[in-house]
């Protein structure tokens, strides 16, 4: 199966892009990281149980290091835990990040798709999915979703756990975009955790801290379910960069809340500008990227147009139920935003 | 599954430590390393093609990128053939670096072991184990192997090959340590890759350019093996470090030549100053480590009380068919070195 199309590849392109496709923070890297690159030291391997980096991030999520597994990025553990947990059949809501299915595959299984009803704006209805969860062996689903933009309410998300736990079958949920949300207290089901030894959290640290190049992700769980990734894992896949880097980021306190505090008012302005463009339907969202649907037009023809004005955005037509009506932007700096808008809204359709 | 124990782990420790039980370069890293690092660009995901990366491992070892994987170390590597070839019976020539056995076990398979011979030195016998080929799925072997220092002919793996393709079964040839032998074209299988497109061959970056926090392995095959495995590959696994130091360090000869020369001289030094010592059994090697064996002692008492003198080094005895009376030493800066050989010179058993 070949590797599949994500956003970020700005190197298929010659000239410098703006980069919508890519749903990373624009405030930049945190001012620590500077200081920190100088100290690394790389003439030794990483601390293979990575004891001061889960540390931090102990100190970050509240729970114990034994409660914590890193990983290359969040897409190693998605795979880790799809290895681990020998899952075959899970339950995706979808249209969904691509590398659920991709890592479901490579182990030899196939999902179960509750396909998520665009006419309720994408919104996740989990009553209506989890009445599928008997056929599976398995939930995973992105919360926020990707690249729809919908986040679920955590006490949604612990129905869908509860009726889960019944069937004594794991439930992964991705948060790699939650902490973008302004209030995203009302939907991270970490704290769950402690109650559901079924639930295994993913999270990006490089999305939210702008360093997706980085790559360092982590997940929480139970320590039964972190021991049993612990097993399947591969040898210091987090490098003495991400490891000595992510140390020190969680500690951040202004620049989280900034984070926070700009998206918030962006993705508003931006959703406001979008929604008067008439040849456009945009999906309400609360995080940092937009999706989009073209009324007039199709994707092809509006990203090659786009690329001209040094703009790239995300054609979302190869997520499952998406077409080459649906696009998706990040939200970047306020100028780039602008630019984007001023671009679509100058688009003539016919 | 457990995590196995592996060199390196200096962090158990609270004291600073010579640590000889990692095989890494001694000369640090190549000086082109701290400009690079100055330079890297954190806020884009790395080319999830790694087309820069590629080019410049192009150039070192004359094949092209279609010939060329790059992954998070050689362990990334071993992992993923495995997992593409769905290997599940191979045979390993034995004492092994234990990364070849956990990858199998964890893809629920069982390796063949060829018990490689003490009374020879550790030396394998190629065609002894070749009876053995016709029972495996597939060939595991290191070249030199780890931890037996012992490196092989490419005209013995020639033979190998030959057998192998008869069956139509892959093999794979683990180079991680050749490049530190001052003759290793006498070993190197790299050029037949040309010729069998059964054959993979894995080098890491890391260890012989000192960087062992890096995380940069790459591998060469057929277009058609490498293809089968970016297929079951993870996506971004090198980060931006590993990448754009990747691009600069095999050009540079100085440093590449200098670390044959250096290991050459130091390998021989070491080689004669341990045959000295009466209670060790030194084995011959040309490769930056050597493995030991106690003729009295045994190593949980050796290693406690060089860990009391600052030396770290690497009991082999969780290697199969070894015990507690072998242990390795990488070659270190000559000072360590000297280090070593008195506080092992200074020891008195009985």
């Amino acid at each position: 199966m070949k590797m599949y199309e994500h956003g970020g590849n700005v190197y298929d392109y010659n000239i410098e892009m703006i980069d919508f496709s890519s749903n990373i923070n624009p405030l930049g890297v945190p001012p620590c990281v500077k200081k920190v690159i100088e100290d690394v030291v790389l003439t030794k391997y990483p601390d293979i149980k990575y004891r001061e980096l889960k540390t931090s991030i102990s100190e970050y999520i509240a729970y114990p290091l034994k409660n914590i597994i890193v990983g290359n990025g969040a897409a190693e553990l998605i795979h880790l835990f799809v290895r681990a947990k020998h899952i075959k059949k899970p339950l995706i809501p979808s249209p969904a990040f691509a590398e659920y299915e991709r890592a479901v595959k490579l182990e030899g299984g196939a999902p179960i798709y509750y396909r998520i009803k665009e006419e309720e704006g994408f919104k996740l209805n989990v009553s209506e999915m989890a009445e599928m969860i008997n056929e599976a062996d398995s939930v995973i689903l992105g919360n926020p979703n990707n690249p729809t933009g919908q986040p679920i309410n955590h006490e949604e998300i612990r129905y869908l756990l509860n009726k889960a736990l019944e069937l004594n079958i794991p439930v992964m949920v991705d948060e790699a975009f939650i902490e973008f949300i302004y209030d995203y207290e009302k939907y991270e089901v970490i704290s769950y955790v402690k109650e559901f030894d079924n639930l295994f959290v993913v999270r990006a640290a490089t999305k939210f801290f702008g360093m997706p190049g980085l790559r360092l992700g982590y997940g929480v769980g139970s320590s039964r379910m972190i021991l049993k990734m612990e097993d399947y894992k591969e040898p210091w896949t987090v490098n003495a960069f991400a490891d000595m880097i992510g140390r020190e980021i969680f500690k951040d306190k202004e620049y989280i809340n900034e984070t926070r505090r700009y998206i918030n008012n962006e993705i508003n302005f931006m959703l406001n500008e979008l929604k008067k463009i008439d040849y456009l339907k945009v999906y309400e969202t609360n995080v940092n990227f937009i999706l989009l649907k073209l009324k007039k037009g199709n994707v092809d023809v509006l990203k090659e147009r786009l690329i001209k004005e040094g703009i790239l955005i995300r054609d979302a037509s190869n997520f499952k139920y998406l077409d080459k009506r649906y696009f998706r932007v990040a939200v970047k700096k306020h100028e780039e935003n602008m630019k984007l808008i001023t671009a679509l809204e100058d688009m003539k359709w016919d």
